[in-house]
Formats: C-alpha cells, structure tokens, sequence
C-alpha cells in the first residue's frame, strides 16, 4: 500500500485521456449539470483540475524540497475554477488540461527524485507536517475522487430516469462526498 | 431528468475508450488488486461489463419487445466474470468489451425506437414491471456506477500512501456499495 512513484506516473499520464475520451463532445445534460445548488458538474471539475497543476501539486513538491517545514503551502482555493474556466468550452478546458498534466509530469520527472526525497517534509497549512511521498500519492488519489465524483455528476442526471433499478445502482448511493 | 436515447447512446459509446484509456498497459496494483475479500478489481469489473453486454442489456430489450410483461427476464449472475475472464488478459478483455459493446449499439439502433416504445412494459424478476426507458437509462447509469467504483477500488491501493490526506479525498470516504 506505500507510494511508488511509477505507478503514481502512470495514473497520472493517463487522467487527461481518460476525461478526453469520456466528456469531450457528450452533449451538455451530462457535461454542464450538477447535483444541486453548490455542487459542481463535470465542466467544474476540469476547471479544478487544471488549477491544481498549476497551484497545488508540483509548486508543493517544489516547496517541500526548496523549503522543508519552514514555510507553510498556500492554501488550495476550492473555487478557482470559476475564474479557470471562464468563457472556455470544455474542449479548450480538456486540452488546457492535458497540457498542464504534461508540464508537471516533465517538471516531475525532472527532479530524478531518489528513495531519500519521499521522506522529505513540508508543512501542510491545515493538516501540518506532510511528506513529498504523500503529496505525491494524493495526487494520483485526488485525480480518481474527481473520476469518481464525475461519474457520479453524471449517474444523477439519470437518477429518476432509471425507476426501479435506482436502488442496485452504488453510485446513486454515494453521499456528495467529493464535490 | 428524463431518459432521452441519443444522450444513452452518447455515453454507452464512450465507455469502452474511457476503460481503455484508464486501464490498459497500466501497473497490476491498479487494475488486480481489489477492496479486500470478496470485492472486485478493475479486471474483474471490466468481466462483468462483458457479461452484461451478453446477457444483460439488449437480451432484455428484445424480451420487453418481443413478450412484453408475458415472460421474466433470465435473473442476472453477478459473478459470471470468473468464467468470462478466465485465462484472458485485461487487454483481451478491454478488447472484447469494446466488440460487445459496438454489437449492442448496432443492435440497438437497428431496432429504430419510437417515442411510444420507450413505455412498452417487460417483467424483472425482482423489481416486478420495468419500462424500456427505465432499461435503457439503467444501462448507463450501470457503465457510471462502475466507472465510480474502479475508481474507488484504485484510490483503496493508495489509503494508507495519502497519509494525513485522506480525510479530504471523498472516493476514500465512500462505502463499498457497488461492487
């Protein structure tokens, strides 16, 4: 169950295809809708991805090699996206992504991190001492709670639609979780 | 909140590519691990999908068609993946869900719904009458909940890797409900 940094490559090279291949061009009832007031759609969700490349995982990672636990993260705004996405289609947003993914994935890679460096800490604002393995983990982690939370978006647009069936569907038990 | 065919089939299409795209070539600690006893894992997952295409979905709607509320569907096996998979890669099987899937949607529009067909009754052997619709809806809301729960089995792989990041990862909050 510990961090390997190859299988967290891996993962991560793959999340912008995999939400290419299931969102791009899909008309907009699955795409735009959300679960409710406050909630986010699948449209949301890119935009929050996309703002995590670029203020969340590897300026973190970068923070805790050049700084340690001396300086504390910038908290991660939650509602970025909103200025992210801004006059975008989500086809401009999944190849803005796809960029992003890649450029930290090279930055990533770059760093030729040795067994040592995922012991290295910084300081997490909320959650205190953190290491470069777990940010590193949590980032593969947090690209399949968004899968999760999309396919789940999407399901409850469907959630009347499929009658009976409602209660053998999970997904339409899964509590609003990871918005 | 309606079912609507074209927006069925928009998803139906893309889910063989968003498996792919998620799964194939990528490390055995994502795609054969699972949840713990008697869970599945992604190439289980992935089984099922290819058994429901054969027995499950269009099966089902030639059966509303053809007997109506006259005759019972044949009951689901929800462990049928083990023969299925058996001896096979989960690139043979990505494959092979890829074929049956684009033999259901062939099948599907050949059929040539009408908005009347959509309320035409069949008899589940659990759940008593079922509309067409309510079927059709079902199958993509099932592809969905499935999506939503291999991403949940992956996210398990990294539980204990996030570290103090688990209590904000949601998939890591969610219960094993559709499995």
């Amino acid at each position: 169950m510990e961090h390997n940094l190859p299988d967290t490559i891996a993962l991560l090279t793959r999340t912008p295809a995999v939400l290419d291949a299931l969102l791009r061009d899909l008309p907009e009832r699955w795409t735009l809708r959300n679960e409710g007031d406050g909630t986010w759609s699948a449209f949301d969700v890119v935009g929050h991805l996309i703002h995590g490349e670029r203020t969340d995982w590897m300026p973190r990672a970068r923070m805790i090699l050049h700084f340690g636990e001396a300086k504390a993260f910038e908290p991660f705004d939650r509602w970025a996206q909103q200025r992210v996405s801004q006059g975008k289609s989500l086809g401009q947003l999944l190849d803005e992504f796809a960029r992003a993914r890649s450029e930290s994935l090279g930055e990533l890679r770059a760093l030729n991190l040795r067994q040592a460096d995922f012991g290295r800490r910084g300081r997490h604002p909320a959650l205190g001492a953190v290491t470069l393995s777990a940010l590193l983990a949590t980032w593969a982690a947090h690209d399949l709670t968004h899968l999760h939370q999309i396919s789940r978006i999407m399901a409850h647009q469907y959630r009347d639609a499929v009658g009976p069936w409602n209660k053998y569907l999970g997904v339409l038990q899964c509590a609003g979780h990871s918005s």
